[in-house]
Order: C-alpha cells, then structure tokens, then sequence
C-alpha cells in the first residue's frame, strides 16, 4: 500500500476521531473528520445499524472522494423487545439528548424487576472503498449488561450511567476510559475493523 | 431452542433450499421456500450485496411472519472495475440470461490478456430474527479466480464456465457439486453462517 492512505470518517464526534486515529494510523491510514470535506449529516433512514452506517459512509465518500468509514450503534434492551436500539440516539425525540433518553429508558423499565433488566449495546462499523463499493468491510459487536434503576458514574456518554457491567461490578460511566476503550462494543468493533484492513491493505 | 424452528427462505431456487436445509437442519431449522408464503420478488434497489440480501429477508420475514434468510451474490471483475458486480444477475438487462450475460462478459474482456483478468465470486446472507431486526446475522465470502476467454464444462450456473480456478486447473462448470459446495463461496458463507447461528443457538 501508498504511504498514507486517507479515510473519511462519518461523524462528527473528536474522540472518536482521534480513537480511530490511535488504531488506523500504524496501518497507514490518515483518519480525515468528514466536516473537512463538507460532508453534512444524511437522515438515518435504515431499519438496521449495518444499513444507516452504510448511508453515512457512502455520502461520506461520495463527497470527499475518499474511502470512507462509518460507525452506528445503540442499546437494545430485551424487556423492551429490542428497543431503543437503532433510534437510541433520538429515544426521546429531538434535539437528542442523553439525560432526556436515560430518563424515558428508565421510566419504561420501571415495572421491570432487577434479573429482568438484560440488554447490550451493540457497534456496527463499516468501511466503504467507494461510494458504490459493492462490498463494504462489516464488523458488529456487542457488549452485555444491565440496565440499572439508578444512575451510577459521570464518565463516558449515552445510556454508560445506566448500562451495569456484572464482571467489573461497576456502570460503564465509572470505567477508567482505557478499560472502556479495551473492553466496549466499539473498542473491539474497531479491533476487529483492524484485523480485516490488515489482511485486506497489509 | 425449541424442537423445530422454522425459517424462510428469500429465494424461488430450489437447488439453494435443499443446500440450505441439508446444513441448517442439524441446528433444528426447518428451512421452506418464501413461496409458500406467498412472499413475491422484491425490487434489488441497494447498492451492496448486503442491502439487497437484507430486502429480500426483510420482506420474507414481514410477510410470513418468520425470521427469514436471504443470500445476494455476483462476479467482481477487477479490470472492469468491480463490474457486473451487484448486477450480475441482470447484466444483460431482462429478462435475466446467463448465456446473454456471459456473452456481454467475454465482449467487455475482449482487449484484456490472460493475466490481467482476475475476479471473485461474493456471496453475502443474511439472517433476520423478524422484520425489524436491527443486527441481522451478516456473512460475506469470495472465491479468487479468473475469467476464461472461452466457456468451459456444463455444470453450475451464471458465470461458472467462464470462471477458471488456478488451484483446481478447471472451471467451475467442470467441478464436482460435491467440491463446489466445499469450496464455493456461497458454501462457505453457509458454513460461516451455520457456526453463528450455532454459537446464537447451540
């Protein structure tokens, strides 16, 4: 492969910028935020995380003309039969807000005894070589736990204040961010992305 | 699980149904066609072979009321820049021909010397749990070859005489069902699936 290989990633968000970076660029990649290229956020129209990813990566793509690369996730909560899942993000509606969405999550459960409160989160990430790729690298992961009654922890973001681990005995919002980025959905979602790019651009 | 789970197949091709139910049933699925659901065709408008694989399940699933399995497959011929791809079924236009297909394959590889035309065979399947099912079990498999100058043998389908295998020195319509289904890229996406679905299950 070239030196440097550029790649759009569809997101706005600088920690993830600068994770994927961490990860990418001992492979080569220069990870670019689609905001340098004037990419605008596309309306997420899928009924699955694998086909909003695949929205954001191809527009980001097709306007920056680069390879580009695209994450989706949520929660999915099994005494709510899956939800909020792919609406996650907007549970409560718009303007998106965490304290909004944690809140309406904690009101559905309210019925829901401790041992009944199972769910995970889940990453889908995606790497498309062109717009029109017919073939985007796909990796999805999840992370098990439960959802608590109270929020516990300030770190993190999302539903992380709600979202206990059993095996550490702690929420995700008071996991040191070096755990979190070992151990999350998206930390192995993006472990995973790095094996496949190996075997594809090593 | 439960003795017998039923899924449906997104696909009108009974040699698939069979293939499909000889490895599935073992895990305890009964595999039967979407027809006897009466699930019609639906329109192929993504641009990945995942997206279309998951319209055809999601539209299995929606209508039969099951959780449902579809597969999209095509050719990725590098000197054509990916193409037919997606569109290899329909190549040619419709009604969809292999022998039409073939012919406009050879005639766009005309100019192109042994050596430089070198493509893989995709097979993507996707299983979904119900319609809105937003993490389907995903599977993506190639199969490396060449396009031949001229067709060789009578077995397979689509593209299979023109596909010549370096390791095996004969085209894919010169092999063996029995190996094709070992070493096919559909095969192994179907063995790929059948060890998730063991694991999502067992």
């Amino acid at each position: 492969m070239s030196a440097v290989n550029t790649l759009v990633l569809a997101s706005g968000n600088a920690g993830k910028l600068n994770e994927f970076n961490q990860l990418l660029s001992p492979l080569g990649f220069d990870i670019r935020p689609q905001a340098d290229f004037g990419v605008q956020d596309v309306e997420e129209t899928g009924l699955t995380f694998v086909e909003n990813a695949l929205l954001k990566a191809r527009e980001a793509s097709l306007v920056s003309g680069f390879p580009a690369l695209a994450d989706d996730s949520g929660l999915e909560v099994d005494a709510l039969h899956g939800a909020p899942g792919i609406y996650s993000a907007r549970y409560a509606g718009e303007p998106k807000s965490d304290e909004k969405n944690n809140q309406k999550l904690l009101a559905a459960l309210s019925e829901c005894a401790e041992g009944q409160r199972s769910g995970r989160y889940w990453c889908v990430l995606v790497y498309l070589r062109h717009p029109e790729d017919p073939v985007p690298v796909i990796v999805q992961r999840s992370w098990e736990g439960e959802i608590l009654a109270h929020p516990r922890g300030t770190g993190g973001f999302g539903y992380d204040p709600l979202f206990w681990l059993p095996d550490q005995g702690m929420s995700v919002a008071e996991l040191p961010s070096e755990s979190k980025n070992r151990l999350s959905h998206r930390g192995r979602a993006l472990q995973g992305l790095v094996e496949l790019l190996k075997v594809a651009h090593g």
